[in-house]
């Protein structure tokens, strides 16, 4: 069973995250969560603070001679700006953002510590325990990886494909984008955008290959691994729509052209020729690559602000500019591989157990062997 | 804390809740219970089988004299047709279903194992305890309501509105569409698509009006309401995706034209001229109707049956037709009230505590009362 | 993970629980279930209800052919006496009992809606849930048995041994008592305190045996197997104290004395001498049998009633006699069982895993050749 | 909702805690803090490390302006010696300790990886989330206070009572023991027991005062507040029994004896004469205070080391000696108020819900009032 908390003000201290239930002798290097939050910190379209601030996790536990101990992983990673105490208060709330809402539920005069907590910043502390559960993933053969799929009315063409050459395109593309034509129509929007003082929403898509068939589970509706893994997108930031494999498209499409029938070859054993399901059956992984895409708002903070009102007075005015990011979708999809990572490696674990890595190893050895003589 | 547990197979004796939290004195009766159970097997395009069960709901315990005891609700739902034991055994798992995965995992030679458990019928269990959930939202005066907004590439122009009459017309339409032209031309397409032998998928859409501003939250990821809220819904078989408020559209809209400007009245408080958001800022309720969409595959049972493979023989089969509905979409949007329901009920029970109605309700005043004088 | 729910009031219809993440394959049938609950109906010293009532288990789903689905299996226990719409208001709480304070918390009038659903009845259906937990151990070599220790202060001193013979014993001792000249003079506490309309408590002792090394965890608190398993004894109701291995006694005992030494010998690998721990040293199964020994105090129903209060006029009342058990000590042993099997049988899916029983005995059969190779 | 998770190893860098679910606006500290881990960390009978190290917390997040945010709070407690790095290996595991069975579940061969956080170190960050706790649960006029009821074989004779004069006597003395005489006995005992090399354990009572009646439930054993407080007073290293009121002697004792009977007067409402009960009965609280008393073994970790095996060699060893405390109950009962504090603000907040400290008061007062007009 796998669990963690995180903690911190976008500038407070820190951001903080426990990762409890990693097993033991996985390898895992402050390097190998930096080089995420790297991947989360760049993408075309984002305002100053990125360049300001270069996040680096510390281990403060749960990790020996570079590899896990089987006890809670704590992370802490510094804030450059931690000025939280005397930034002023904040009276205006901003529409699209947790600010009046946070406000009346807290009972918080001060706007600020709302939306102090409500940042995607937040995101930095997820996307460095995704980091860790990739670390134990990649033990087990099964790789995370993103792509934008859109940003604002601009959409690629290229699909998902396994291997280097296509993970190389992506991470050289400013915006993520596997379609370079795309990417740069992508990239003009968001000039484009920023010019006007407004923001962009897109699509990202992240697919998780390797996973085993069978993790989830359709015996109990919470088990399901689809219900997981869109819980799990929308718990992003402005992340406020989800669909797995073909789910959009399916809707409008008869039975017939939206399964995926099944084969069988000796030495594969059972496949299809198609994902329509993107990799989910009944809840559960069917061995085929796991397709989940969110669909990202524009972000809230526009440089032409909205009409809002102010809390003391009840008089209109214009909402408080915070920052200035134009468009986060290739960042979200950073993200989005954090929380599959998370996901997938809890139900790896329920299914699997393991307390260290070679148990892990050894019961999903001893798995796949029972399946393939299915 | 509100939880629950259903039991049950397709063809077994009787399908089982137990919702456990469920505050005293809350009225509930077997009769509006069964009313949603009725209105979960209505609907265009249901097979023979719905028309031979009327399901009712046996409550076995936790209600006495009307009124909720506090103590876990037991709910029995009989099976008229309980053959489970005499059933054939299931060598050809149909694409689409949990059948084939279902079985490697739980190593199950007979795949009956698998799809009693799988089918959609388990949703009748939690229709009845989105009932009970339904039961404690009215005393709070919240209304939780669905229809459908497409099937097949029949889309509905109607939107939801408050009120008995849009509700009158829904319930009066075959199909759930709050717009008779478009469910004239849905009842169309899923009589072509039975012609065919083959199956439409679709969108219900579910509103959760009245829920006060602030339950949910966005100091942690998995406490956000849009999170939970999707999670539910997508934990129905055959969902593959969802939105809330305008998610998939404000994907593709800039900015400034996808946020709910706040403004304030005496009397009335802060509000919103707009719901883009679908009633969900910052992952909290905002106080304005919560508004999700569900995403339904065509259901994977055609009677034109997709290529399979024996699991015994592993030779090429045609796949197994276990029953025969058209389209479910109707159906799906009673199943997501019960789904939405229960995620409220959920947040409110967090937020507000209470073991007694008269307590919930006496909380629930106090804090409306609270950010009123904000 | 393996969760529970019961339901079910002590004159309401039925009691009912539902188990959740029974791994398939497992063999259960009612019968192994119904020995479990005339466990725990026996016993020297019970009232009048227990022989009206032999309680059997009807097993609605999750079992077929004889062996478990996977799926939830939901179990319904008739009440013969089900006459809780008729019986009669209680306005007199008892002391010792729920009563008042339940009446308080869930703002009920009728006390009977409390002493319905606190009454001890309840643990019927955990002893069936326990009774599923049981039937999945004995497939990984587990065994979980229970004898009376103390009645009042009588005590026994016959301590627990492996075997037929002691079980034997015990299971035909009529106060479950190893050490028979004790038992017979815990019977004759029993009938003098039965003939001074007064109860008595006492003590029980759970052993599991045949548990390997390692099942939960000193890593997190709330993983402590020995916390889980006091959490599991007191939560039987009258369960006042519980201690694990030579708890109580320990704390008086010098350190050289406490401890339990360790040895190795080839083919047997590491082992003790002594089990001062009860099996379990920082929060894991040593291999050793686990001891857990819940104290009970006597019942709290007394047919010399105590002194209460009417809640209606408030004016001093003797509290109501609702039956008339004197001595419920053998029975608790046999509830503490099912609370110990299913924690015990929680923490090995936890450590295990596995989705069929053949993926769980090949699990722990890896982790066993594992450690001896340690 | 309230949860946390510690992360951290003895020599490690740090210790951390997150606590998520705290109401905003509650008052916070880190003086606050630091004074509950300065008296955790005092008593007579420590070696010598409590006297090197002054923990001290850091809060990282989630209290701004001496107030909480609602969001999750972090606390970071710095180790002076964080040489784990450089630590030798450890090859012989001691009896009593987590060593053996830690290294054989985890597969760690070097047995520093179990020992350094399955060490009471950890126990720190609970008592800092403790006193966060505390901080909640004062505003809500909850007192949670400790003392030493008996070290070794010396037993105290005093009782807790409300009121400054008594907590004075306890922090005042070495071994936090109300009953000076006996405090100068067991010291003598410790003493005593240093010389011989050995080492002594005992029995903590933790008090909560002021609690309202009706937290915790008797609706599902889980629930139980008893059931609660058990798992979190045995979660506690090297506790190894627990009691609940009379728990232990009302196992021996007559029905007629064990019991507190309801007595009511105007202005008063409800009320007991005795608290055999402990403050708890059928899983709620009543209103009298809360009495949880926590048996302690001796610490395994004796100057004289215990027989143990080299797990490269398998040859006979004598243990590892790794510190040096002789008594740690005076300490353990500072931990056990952190837990006692931790589950009753979680039980409280389950109950009476609230986001802000406003809003959990007036909860709490309406229901106050409710059940004074019972």
């Amino acid at each position: 069973m796998l669990r963690f908390l995180t903690a911190g003000e976008s500038h407070g201290q820190a951001l903080v995250a426990i990762l409890e239930g990693m097993p033991a002798g996985v390898p895992i290097s402050s390097d190998r969560i930096d080089a995420e939050l790297r991947r989360r910190q760049g993408g075309y379209g984002r305002g100053g603070r990125m360049q300001i601030e270069r996040d680096t996790a510390e281990i403060l536990s749960g990790v020996r001679h570079g590899l896990s101990m089987g006890s809670p992983i704590a992370l802490l990673i510094k804030n450059k700006d931690c000025s939280i105490d005397r930034l002023p208060r904040v009276a205006h709330p901003r529409p699209g953002h947790a600010d009046l809402t946070g406000a009346l539920k807290y009972d918080h005069r001060d706007i600020r510590n709302v939306l102090e907590r409500a940042s995607a910043r937040e995101t930095t502390a997820r996307t460095a325990v995704g980091a860790l559960c990739k670390c134990l993933l990649e033990q087990c053969r099964i790789d995370v990886f993103s792509h934008t799929a859109a940003i604002g009315d601009v959409v690629a063409s290229a699909a998902w494909k396994s291997g280097a050459r296509f993970r190389q395109i992506v991470e050289q593309s400013p915006v993520r984008c596997a379609d370079p034509k795309a990417g740069h129509r992508m990239m003009a929007a968001i000039d484009t955008a920023k010019a006007a003082g407004d923001t962009l929403g897109g699509i990202f898509e992240v697919v998780a290959s390797g996973v085993p068939a069978g993790i989830g589970s359709y015996v109990h509706g919470d088990r399901r691994l689809d219900a997981r893994l869109t819980h799990g997108i929308v718990s992003i930031q402005a992340v406020k729509a989800v669909e797995v494999g073909a789910g959009i498209a399916a809707a409008t499409r008869a039975g017939s052209h939206a399964m995926d029938e099944i084969f069988y070859a000796k030495g594969r054993g059972f496949y299809r020729k198609s994902n329509h399901s993107g990799g989910v059956e009944g809840g559960m992984s069917t061995g085929e690559p796991i397709v989940v895409r969110g669909y990202l708002k524009p972000i809230s903070t526009l440089m032409r602000p909205l009409r809002s009102v102010n809390i003391d007075t009840k008089k209109p005015v214009k909402a408080t500019v915070e920052r200035s990011d134009v468009c986060t979708v290739p960042a979200a999809g950073v993200i989005g591989e954090a929380m599959v990572a998370y996901v997938i490696a809890s139900a790896m674990l329920e299914k699997f157990g393991g307390d260290s890595l070679r148990e892990i190893q050894r019961n999903v050895a001893g798995y796949l062997a029972q399946i393939k003589a299915f």
